[in-house]
């Protein structure tokens, strides 16, 4: 029996609760239960679906302190921040069942027989049972009733999650939630299964069961690849979504932000440093104008990070490999290197920034990767056709944001549309963290932003990632 | 270079024209004029792109003749066919031009902004150049312009056409419709590309480049597999939206059929023979319950299956699979083995039926696969917990129907339930052939019927196949 413990960044030390991972046997036990609930709770009514993610607010409600203990314990984040990924876990349970009540009924189509042609009642049907890999970033928003499960268990899948190991503790308070409202409203167990490991093993005979139907995963590219490589070679692939890398490029036009240098620079600072940039929407790339401008902007934003207040990151494996990564891009371009100096606190992320010209850019291609933790890289850039140049190199992204006026710059639509090949979303003089939990968001992009660009992670219409129709054809 | 040539089955010899294969400079050309165009026909108007498949329309309209001439010399198909599948490709462009027209603006979803929280508005976006892959069985339904050309186009990706060798006649001139209502809006000729081989090293090359976003094809579970499996493995996977093999398992419930045997036999004979059976929708397994009207309505349905006319297979290659996969059915229960007698023309499909019992069934797992032609194979069920538990051993279908009468069958309901998790489609006392051009309509359904249940490839729904989103923050 392999045990672990989780960590906590404010202590640096580990918490004292040691966990075991799921046997062979519990996750054949898990599939066997899922499996089965699948096929009652599939029948049950978007009524009582939408009164179960009610059900589960008011346990999460109830449970709120110690989630609340469990969370701050296991990841570094602050209260406040709790507050903020709490909210919108209740916000986006409340949404589905909203969803649920109000647009479920619009999801069928319906065409009478005519002439020859028989009658047709198109009817959305959940895909079967769902696997959920809790993220490391989003303890709540993300993971054990985070968006992908909310989704699946609104379209009337089963819920098979495997909690991400670095808070296992949040994971099972937030799942003892799930089942007791199962349990309140006389609905099976098996919808909901609770699996944990601080390895690949549980997730590798998870994703290759035949009982598995779909896939929902937030983390790395390294680890959403390996999730649909191991999909895609089953017997019967199955579909996967995984929201993955990002660098977030930002544009400063060579015109339109020179009035807005101090609204702009401490903005975009906060955008990268915030809860140690740990976001897949942190802004990680700032295409800026070598100007006179540009330079006081480049030197501003510069500034206000190195001086931000540094957060805790997630856990030691993230500062190690946020280090690493920081090592890397160093030694490509260390004259221009700036570090925050000064005594942080063990887990405390440094925060860094590296400027580069266009052409140490284009040289190379790991500057557009994506850093995970707080560090940007600002790419000065001579003239239009330097800029156009990068951001046609750049691959798939979540987001892409644009700071400068339409009406003052000629190159505006022609950033616009480069951008729109690459990313899920454009942004205008704003930063990309703080995605609005809405309707008309589009959470995803090209990969390796995210494995299937035509669906999104965020907002109810996330649900048609586990969604297939089913044809009634003759019968009324 | 390769040349070959396409087969008139009818007159049992080769047509005269020799077609070569596209060379691998050739399809890099391609390549780099759909990525081009791509750009600038991603951008135009809904409108421009509804009249431009009108405008396709035309053009048909004018060639019909030329089309019609090739496309029996390189199918066997009948000119009653051609007519059918004719008005089926024109109605598609239709349905597509005024989806344009009327439906288009409803992919739109915006959101103002409120409090704090951004303005979002998330509009449609052509997902990259689409290939196309001809199908055998539909030389213009689901070829050159046919339902995955017809969508992609409407979503406003450039299309690359790999035409199907055993009709490579009728895909140039249809792909000349194509070019030249091109050329009379002004379109870019890049827009639709057309390339030709008989093997897998044009499809290859396509599907392997980096510049192509999407697959559509329609055929064999092997060929769609090989095409998944390339798709995946790509440093940047890509969908595939494959329609592939179904054995569209029919029930004839306990009770319910008795008075309507003389309906219900000619009907599915019709079903499983016309056109020699070479429909993905072909009903292949009749579940026949074991009693005084069952046993009549199974000697009933093999005699007219056996009575009726015989119609050319599409091609030598696709009789020899045929017969083939007749021998193998053979070999397993000979003594039940039922085949047309008598002299046919050499490309004739011979049709046969086979009757098992639920024994057999359950012991040759190849006895649920499709066989591709006029052949049907007969499961004889003592009882109900019989039929359930071979409907539960099925693998995903396109189609299950349904004939019996839901009041007077106990079983109706857990019949449904049961080919509802495998099918994409139930169709009610009524065959599955001859699948409605409807937005109710799903054509598709678990794997291996298609690669992705979550998409249909026939209606204006399929669109979504070629379409992912892009949200625009603060942009009014």
């Amino acid at each position: 029996m392999r045990g672990f413990q989780t960590f906590n960044p404010q202590l640096n030390d580990f918490n004292p609760i040691k966990y075991c991972s799921s046997t062979y046997e519990e996750v054949e036990l898990a599939l066997e239960k899922s499996q089965k609930a699948f096929l009652s709770y599939s029948k049950t009514s978007p009524t009582l679906r939408s009164e179960l993610l009610l059900q589960i607010t008011q346990e999460l409600e109830t449970a709120k302190s110690t989630i609340e203990a469990f969370y701050c314990s296991e990841s570094g984040l602050s209260n406040a921040r709790f507050e903020i990924e709490f909210t919108r876990t209740i916000f986006q349970l409340t949404s589905f069942s909203d969803f649920l009540l109000n647009n479920w009924k619009q999801l069928e189509t319906y065409t009478p027989a005519s002439q020859n042609l028989p009658s047709l009642r198109k009817k959305p049907r959940a895909i079967g049972p769902v696997l959920v890999m809790g993220s490391s970033n989003f303890p709540l928003a993300y993971s054990t009733i985070g968006g992908d499960s909310v989704a699946a268990l609104a379209a009337g899948c089963s819920v098979v999650v495997k909690a991400h190991p670095m808070h296992v503790g949040t994971s099972l308070e937030v799942s003892n939630c799930i089942l007791s409202a199962l349990r309140k409203l006389n609905l099976e167990e098996g919808i909901f299964q609770h699996l944990i490991d601080d390895g690949f093993q549980v997730a590798t005979q998870l994703i290759t069961d035949a009982r598995i139907q779909a896939v929902g995963f937030t983390g790395s590219i390294r680890g959403g690849r390996a999730i649909m490589d191991l999909a895609s070679k089953r017997k019967s692939p199955i579909p996967v979504f995984a929201e993955m890398g990002s660098a977030n490029p930002v544009v400063f036009l060579e015109n339109g932000y020179e009035e807005k240098i101090n609204h702009f620079a401490p903005l975009f600072a906060g955008s990268i440093c915030n809860d140690a940039g740990q976001f897949c929407t942190k802004p990680g790339l700032f295409f800026i104008p070598k100007s006179e401008k540009g330079n006081e902007l480049t030197t501003r934003l510069i500034e206000e990070v190195i001086e931000y207040t540094s957060f805790y990151m997630l856990h030691p494996s993230i500062q190690n490999n946020f280090e690493l990564l920081k090592k890397e891009r160093e030694s490509l371009a260390a004259n221009s290197w700036i570090e925050k100096k000064g005594k942080l606190k063990p887990l405390q992320g440094r925060q860094a920034i590296l400027q580069v010209d266009v052409k140490e850019f284009l040289a190379h291609n790991q500057l557009q990767e994506e850093v995970f933790g707080p560090f940007a890289l600002i790419i000065s850039y001579e003239n239009s056709v330097e800029l156009k140049t990068c951001l046609a190199k750049l691959g798939g992204q979540l987001t892409g944001s644009i700071v400068g006026d339409s009406s003052k710059s000629p190159d505006f639509d022609e950033v616009v549309d480069l951008l729109a090949l690459k990313v899920g979303r454009i942004i205008l003089n704003g930063i990309p963290t703080g995605v609005r939990v809405d309707d008309a968001m589009n959470h995803g992009g090209p990969y390796p932003a995210s494995s299937d660009s035509r669906f999104t992670a965020v907002g109810t219409q996330s649900i048609t990632r586990f969604l297939r129709n089913l044809t009634f054809q003759n019968f009324d």
